[in-house]
């Protein structure tokens, strides 16, 4: 008799995956993909990195490779403070902060430590896949907010936590994914308003915050939101995403349940990479870096506009990002994302479809294109292939 | 208004973590510490890992810090499957594998995809803590079957599994941990028989199973149970901890799960060290390698025992580990072990009571002694200490 297996109620919440496929469609030789969410590989300093590894081994190599606290190295973390602090006017202490394996993590924890199965949370429409995997895993209900240009809309984001005790209320404030839209400073502050009226928690994932064209640092909704905030950041953008080093940012009773979630989870976090990527923030201008690695994204972006507007029919539109690794076309009406997708890959070139970033079926009218990770030639080339596809279509 | 934070139950289920504790005492200075679970910082190869990492970032920087796929670095898995199929006789392939965060995320993982609230599953009394803190999280009923010094308990674990559709029964087969017990083969193979008869899967932890003193490797349990043995490996007991490398092999239904559950929990593990340790084992002999490190774990067990034998009052037994790194023993009738745990930080030296080992709020007659980590001098000063707090407690 073959083995029955049994799983979790909660495995059946997970959406199916596009992710898996699109990482095997990326890799086929000959397509161009604006799929995926890499960072370019020209932009990370391997030469760098491979120093401070070389340093980090040589000088406190035993440690590194030791068992180590839950929390994180301690240094990583008043760093990561310390930067709030003058760069973002958050009050930040080290004591606040927590590693995590990437900023994903801190999904899939912080889902687990705020919500029962049947709570209620909220997140924009449309969403970062990634988040409503995690979160799915609860089993809470989902509730989405229509984003705008300028930020999430305010009525409906109003009457949802009128409406329903949110757990919490995920957003992408700075170059959201997969919209590439950037809150305006009023519907920040008119979002921590709302916010302060209820229990709900902010939870605010800054992956991208780096990442502004212009350089310019944009206040967290957070900042507004004393003791309601909580806050997410990832060096996988910035520096290196294989090293998988983000954290939390969090009031210290949240944080204190988020360290036992993370201990139960994996003990603590890649202790060798914390040290390396520490010793190379100590010797290395974050500042210069990140803008450095903004500029060329932000030329990759200008350019995929332009060619958006210049080669696609009149009809479909498209964000324009102010930062970040994303922007999200709106289709000619009456195309479907899917089939963008499966035309797409069969000319050698592949986006990802709106439908995944919306748990309310929504979305076939919308894909994302990611800029950050082809130069400008694939770009030029993929574009062309891509209004192939979508005048065909049409 | 103070803002009111509300945790999800599950957070409610996590026992009171004795970790955080341990840690601050085993770094006070002057205090020699039996109580963690840290390899020896002396077996730790730190100049072949800094070379293996070097060559990784000269020759393959790019891939080792860039995104990569959730299941792992495809030569590591093979390496793993390779040596599952030499060593342990298992028919195993790399798409069984699924490389972790240390074997600490499988615990977490496996409860996830397998158990839902009020589900049963089953463990070793006394089992291991970071197993009982993770599968908390799943809000499970769980079931403790004592463990004999050739096993567990065949009658309790035949009743138990006729009693109960167990999700899962987690067990350490190899030197456990606490207890330093290991399965005799025939245990082995009767509770393969065992759970033949029944849906339930059998979880084998298998941290230790490198670390034979005799450098015999002991036949899996998941031999005797083609498609019911899900098995979790890591390399932190033998190479190094701090680089957070573990793994999952299951089979195929399973590890689909497993592989969901862990793209959603932080999309994939440390892809930097997964290249350098693989680096390392293509460049070295893991055979060689353990044999050293169970060498030296094999005299500090030796040395242990025999100081706990001379010094120890005569009621106080102990277990007799054939390998790993824990041993535990049985105190006076009417001591303590919370009571040893808090004197003995007083006389400077720390082990661990056995207490947070039992769901049933049992083991307060039992110690867990680590002999890993610390040398034949601090062994020698350490037993001396343990045993005057003993007879004063006596």
């Amino acid at each position: 008799m073959p083995m029955e297996y049994h799983f979790a109620r909660r495995m059946r919440c997970i959406p199916p995956s596009f992710l898996g496929e699109l990482f095997r469609v990326s890799s086929q030789p000959g397509v161009i993909s604006f799929a995926g969410g890499l960072p370019g590989a020209d932009v990370i300093d391997v030469a760098g990195i491979a120093e401070a590894s070389r340093h980090v081994l040589e000088e406190e190599g035993r440690t590194a490779l030791q068992y180590s606290t839950t929390d994180g190295y301690l240094p990583l973390r008043e760093y990561i403070a310390d930067r709030y602090r003058r760069r973002l006017g958050l009050p930040a202490t080290a004591g606040e902060i927590q590693i995590v394996n990437g900023s994903q993590q801190c999904l899939d924890l912080v889902a687990r430590i705020l919500t029962d199965p049947g709570d209620h949370i909220g997140m924009e429409r449309p969403g970062y896949l990634g988040a409503i995997e995690a979160f799915s895993l609860c089993e809470p209900v989902i509730h989405t907010v229509p984003l705008h240009d300028d930020g999430p809309d305010l009525a409906c984001f109003s009457d949802l936590l009128g409406k329903h005790p949110l757990r919490f209320f995920y957003g992408i404030p700075n170059s959201q994914n997969p919209s590439g839209r950037t809150y305006s400073e009023e519907s920040r502050r008119a979002i921590a308003e709302i916010v302060q009226e209820t229990d709900t928690l902010f939870y605010e994932d800054d992956a991208f915050g780096e990442l502004f064209f212009d350089g310019r640092a944009r206040p967290p909704v957070t900042r507004f939101l004393p003791g309601q905030g909580i806050m997410s950041g990832s060096f996988s953008k910035i520096i290196a995403p294989g090293m998988r080093i983000g954290w939390l940012y969090a009031p210290q009773p949240v944080l204190a349940q988020f360290n036992c979630a993370k201990q139960a989870a994996d003990l603590h976090s890649n202790f060798l990479c914390q040290m390396v990527l520490h010793r190379y923030l100590a010797t290395h201008d974050l500042d210069s870096l990140a803008r450095a690695v903004s500029r060329v994204y932000g030329e990759r972006c200008r350019l995929m506009c332009e060619l958006l507007d210049d080669l696609m029919p009149a009809e479909m539109t498209h964000t324009t990002p102010e930062g970040g690794m994303f922007l999200m076309c709106t289709l000619p009406r009456g195309t479907s994302s899917m089939e963008v997708f499966s035309r797409g890959v069969q000319e050698g070139v592949a986006v990802l479809p709106g439908v995944p970033f919306c748990v309310d079926g929504s979305g076939d009218d919308t894909i994302r294109l990611n800029f950050s990770s082809a130069g400008e030639e694939a770009i030029r080339e993929g574009m062309t292939r891509l209004a192939r596809v979508i005048r065909d279509l049409g």
